[in-house]
C-alpha cells in the first residue's frame, strides 16, 4: 500500500488564523527550524501580498539555510483586473524568493460569484493565467483549490473546470480544500476517486494532496482516508491543529500513522522521535497550554490509570497501547509510580557528571523535592538549569554567592496617561560586606533585576557578559483571578550558551525573583565552580 | 440513507477514566438530568460491581425520574470460577435496577490469555452464560465486545466466535469497541461489513454498534463511517470527548453531524439546540476549562477573523460556515483583529446599539486608533468590552465613573523563604469627593484590585457582585528580556454574563491596572447606563 506522501506545513499561514495564536515573526523563524529539524518536506510561512510581516519572515529567511525543507509562500489567483505583472499579489510572492509557491483559487460557483463577484469564464481564466505566469518563475508550483469539496456537490462540472485550468497553467499538485471543514469522512474518497477518474479519462496525469478542516472533528480521518484510500501524495496540516475556527489537521496525529501504520515513505520517518518536542515548543512559543488529552503527544495519551490496564500494560504494552510512546518521544505514564522519576533523575545526573548511584539515599529525596515543586507548578523542560542547582542544592554541592537580606519593590503611579514609576532596592551581603543598591526600571521585574545585578557585579565582574534573552510569565490554572498562582520561565545567555530557569508564587515578582536568582547562580557556578 | 440511530452516552462510567476529569455522586446525577433533557437514549452511569460510587449513584437515581434517556449499568462477565447466583459483579448488577445492562467481554485471544489467564473456550463460555443469566432479568441488554477491532485483526475466527457467544446468550445488540483507539478510518468498515457478512451466512440477525476512541485522533470519523457506511444502530461516546487517554467518541460532534448531515432519526434531533450549553454545563461541574476550538460547541466554532471572509459570512453564511451556529445553541462571532476593517466596526456598532453609519466622519478615526493600539500589542479577541468602551469613548459616550488621582504597590520581600509582603494604596475622587485606601494582596496586582474595590464599592455597590474569572498574562516578543511588553487579558463575570478588558505596557502593574480599570468601568455602564 505504501506509496511517497509529502508534508506540508502550514503552521505558520493557516495555523495563525486560530484565535489566541500569535506568532512574532522571531516566533516563526524557530518554529521554520524546529520544522525542518524534524523533516517536514514543505513548510508554507506566510501570505506576502496580504501580511507585512510575511515579507519580514520571507526576506529574514533569506540568511537562514534548511536542511530538508523548502519554504513556501502563498497567495491567491491575480485579480481579474490586473496584467500578472501589475499584480502586487503575485509580485509579492517572487519577492518572497521561495523555492515553492501555493496558489489557492476558487472552486465552488457561489464564491465566485459572490466573493470574488466575476463571471464563472473569468475565474478558470486568472486561474490558468495565474499559475502559467508563476511557472518558469518558481521551482514547485501548488494550486490549492479552495473549498473544493462543497464545491464540488453543487456544481460538480464546474470544480472540475477550475482543477483543469490548475493543470493547464501548469500546476504540480492538486490540493484539494475542505475548507469550511464540514465533509464526513464517507464523503471524502468517493468524491476523490470521480475527479480521478475524471482525468484519467482525460488521459491526463495529475497528483493530488488533501487539506482538510477541523469542524466536523474529521480532519485527521480525512486526510488519512485520503492517503489510504485515495493515495494523494501530499498532506497539509499544522502542529497540533492550530487553525481557523476549529483548526486545521492536525499534523501531529497524522505523521504517526502515516509512518508506523500506513509504512509511507517520508523524510520525517527519520526524526519522528522528535515529534513530542516539537508539539510542546510550538506551544511554549505561543505561550498556550499543551492539550493533555491530545494523541500521540499528549501527557495522558500513554497515562494508565486502572490496576488491570496497568498490569497489563506493564507485561506487555501491546494490550492497552496502540503504539510505544517512546517512538514518538513521549512517555508511558503509570499514574502511581515513580518510575520514569528515578531513571531520568539518573540520568540527568550522569549529563551533568554529578555522582549518583541508583542506591544513594539522596535519590528518593530528589525525587520527593521534584513532586512537590511539579505539584506546587513547577516545570523543569526549559529550565534545566534550575533542575541541575536543585540536585547540587540536594548532593550538598551548591555554593552560596551571596546573603540575601531584603528587597523592595515600588511602584508609583500618578498621572493617568503615564506607566507607574518604579524603583527597587535590594540588601545583600557578599563574603560579609553588606551592599545595599537601588535602581530604577521599565516594571517591577525589570527594576529587581537591575538592582541586584547592580549590587553583585562588582563582586563577580563576569556577570557583565550575562544577560536575559526571554522572559514568559504564565498564570497556571486552579485558583481564581488575580490570586491564581504564576510560573516566570526566564531564558538567560552569556556568549557560550543559554540557560532556562523557573519561578512560581502567586506574587510575579517572587516568581520572577526566583527564575533571576537561579539564572546568576547559574552563571556563576558555570563560571566560577565548573 | 438514514436508519434509526441510538445514542448511548458514557461520559459517567469510562469518561470519568480521563485524567484530571472527577465527579461527585451530585454531579453525575446533575448531568444524567442534562442528558436526558438533550435526548440520550441510554445514559451508562457507572460499573456497580467495581466501584462503591456508583452503587450510591444508582440508588439515588431511584427517585428520579427521567422523561426519555434509560439508565444502564455497566460490567464485566461473571469470573470463571464464580456461578452467576454467586458473582459479587453480577448481582452488583442487578441490584442497580436499571432498565438496561451493558456486559463487556474479551474479543481478542491475547487478553484471554493474559489479562484472564484463562483458555479461550472458558471465555466463550462466561460470554455465553452471563448474557444468558442477565437476559430474562432486564429490558435491554447490550453486549460490548473489548479490543474488537485489535482481536479481529489478529485472530478473526476467534473474535467472530466470541460475538457469537453474545448472541446465543441473548445480547440486544452487539456494541465493537476500539478500546486501544488504534484503529484507522480505511480499516474500519471493511472489517464490520465482514462481521455482518459472517452472520448473514449463518442466517443470524444481528445489531450492531460502535465504541471508539480517540488514540489516532479518528474516533468521531469512526462512528460516523459506522453509522454511514456499515449501517450499526447504537453510538457510544461520551461528553465533549471525555475519557481514559485521549478520550472516547465526542458525542457533541456526533450528534450534529447524525441529525442535520447523515438526517438520522433519533429523540436528539428534537432538543439538538440544548447541545452547547450541555456541552458547558459538564465542563462547568468539573470544573475544566472549555476548549475553544472544540467543534460545533467551541467558542472559536463559528468565529471569524480576515475582512474576506467577513464580508462573505455575513452575505452568505454557507460561504464559511458548514452549519448555522445557532441550529446547536452556539453563535456567530466576528473577530477584531489586525485584518479587522470598516465592515467589522460596523457590525460590532450594530451589536452594541451603538449609531455609527459608514460614512460617518469618526469611523476613520476608530480605525485609526485601533490600528495603532494593535500595533502597540493589543488584541481585542477575548476583549471586547476593552473595544466597546474605546469605541462609546470616540462617539463621546463614554462617562467618568471616578477621577483617578495616583497609586502606589509596595512589595517588600525580608526573608527568603517566604513571598513578599504586598501593599496597595489608591487615591481617586468620585463626584468630587476624595477617596484614599489601602489594601494589601497575595501579589502587586491582586492588591491593587483589592484597593480600587475598597475604594468604589461603597459609591457603586453592584461592584460586589463582580469577580474576576481569569487573569492571563502574555510576554510580547520583540524587546528583550524584562522589557519586554505584556499583554494582561482579564476576564471578569456577574450573575448575568462575563468580559473580556486588556491592558499593555513594559510594565506588568500598569498593563494590569489598565484592564482592571476597563473591566469596573465596562460593569459600571453595563448596569448604571445600560
Amino acid at each position: 500500500m505504501a506509496h511517497a506522501v509529502e508534508l506540508y506545513d502550514t503552521t505558520l499561514r493557516d495555523g495563525t488564523q486560530a484565535e489566541n495564536f500569535n506568532l512574532s515573526v522571531e516566533d516563526k523563524i524557530r518554529i521554520t527550524v524546529a520544522l525542518d529539524k524534524l523533516g517536514i518536506d514543505y513548510i508554507e510561512g506566510g501570505w506576502p501580498g496580504s501580511n507585512p510581516m510575511s515579507v519580514e519572515y520571507f526576506n529574514k529567511m533569506q540568511s537562514i539555510k534548511l536542511n530538508h525543507a523548502k519554504l513556501a509562500a502563498f497567495g491567491s489567483t491575480r485579480h481579474l483586473k490586473n496584467s500578472p505583472e501589475d499584480d502586487p499579489n503575485l509580485q509579492a510572492l517572487i519577492a518572497a524568493k521561495t523555492p515553492a509557491i501555493t496558489i489557492f483559487g476558487k472552486s465552488w460557483d457561489i464564491h465566485v460569484h459572490e466573493a470574488l463577484r466575476i463571471e464563472l469564464e473569468d475565474n478558470l481564466r486568472i486561474i490558468r493565467e495565474t499559475l502559467a505566469y508563476l511557472r518558469p518563475r518558481v521551482d514547485h508550483l501548488f494550486y490549492d483549490a479552495e473549498h473544493f469539496f462543497d464545491g464540488f456537490k453543487h456544481n460538480e462540472e464546474y470544480a472540475l473546470l477550475t482543477l483543469e485550468s490548475a493543470i493547464e497553467g501548469g500546476a504540480e499538485t492538486l490540493v484539494l480544500c475542505d475548507t469550511n471543514g464540514g465533509t464526513l469522512p464517507h464523503e471524502l474518497s468517493p468524491i476523490i476517486h470521480r475527479v480521478q477518474h475524471y482525468f484519467a479519462d482525460k488521459d491526463i496525469k495529475v497528483t493530488l494532496g488533501i487539506h482538510a478542516h477541523n469542524d466536523s472533528e474529521s480532519a485527521v480521518a480525512n486526510s488519512l482516508l485520503a492517503v489510504a484510500d485515495a493515495k494523494v501524495n501530499q498532506v497539509q496540516g499544522t502542529i497540533n491543529g492550530f487553525g481557523e475556527r476549529c483548526g486545521n489537521a492536525n499534523l501531529t496525529s497524522i505523521i504517526p500513522a502515516l509512518v508506523f501504520k500506513l509504512g509511507m515513505e517520508c523524510e520525517v520517518r527519520k526524526h519522528i522521535d522528535r515529534l513530542y518536542s516539537t508539539s510542546r515548543y510550538v506551544n511554549e512559543l505561543a505561550n498556550l497550554p499543551h492539550n493533555r488529552y491530545q494523541p500521540y503527544v499528549g501527557e495522558s495519551a500513554f497515562a494508565h490509570k486502572g490496576g488491570i490496564h496497568v498490569s497489563a500494560v506493564k507485561h506487555n504494552p501491546l494490550t492497552y497501547e496502540h503504539i510505544q510512546p517512546d517512538r514518538v518521544g513521549n512517555i508511558r505514564r503509570i499514574l502511581i509510580s515513580d518510575q520514569s522519576g528515578r531513571s531520568n533523575i539518573l540520568h540527568k545526573a550522569k549529563q551533568w557528571n554529578l555522582k549518583l548511584s541508583p542506591d544513594d539515599p539522596v535519590l528518593p529525596t530528589i525525587i520527593a523535592k521534584l513532586k512537590e515543586l511539579e505539584n506546587l507548578g513547577y516545570q523543569y523542560e526549559g529550565a534545566e538549569a534550575s533542575f541541575e542547582l536543585l540536585m547540587r542544592k540536594a548532593l550538598g554541592l551548591k555554593r552560596n554567592y551571596f546573603e540575601f537580606e531584603s528587597f523592595r519593590v515600588m511602584n508609583h503611579k500618578y498621572r493617568m496617561d503615564k506607566p507607574p514609576l518604579t524603583e527597587a532596592t535590594i540588601r545583600l551581603f557578599v563574603g560579609g560586606r553588606e551592599v545595599h543598591t537601588a535602581a530604577m526600571g521599565d516594571g517591577p521585574v525589570n527594576a529587581l533585576d537591575t538592582a541586584i545585578r547592580k549590587a553583585l557585579t562588582r563582586f563577580y565582574p563576569c556577570l557583565e557578559k550575562m544577560e536575559l534573552a526571554d522572559y514568559k510569565v504564565r498564570v497556571l490554572s486552579g485558583e481564581k483571578g488575580t490570586e491564581a498562582r504564576v510560573r516566570v520561565l526566564v531564558e538567560s545567555r552569556d556568549e557560550q550558551c543559554t540557560w532556562g530557569t523557573v519561578g512560581v508564587s502567586v506574587n510575579i515578582i517572587e516568581a520572577s525573583w526566583q527564575a533571576l536568582v537561579d539564572s546568576i547562580n547559574y552563571k556563576l557556578l558555570k563560571d566560577l565552580d565548573p
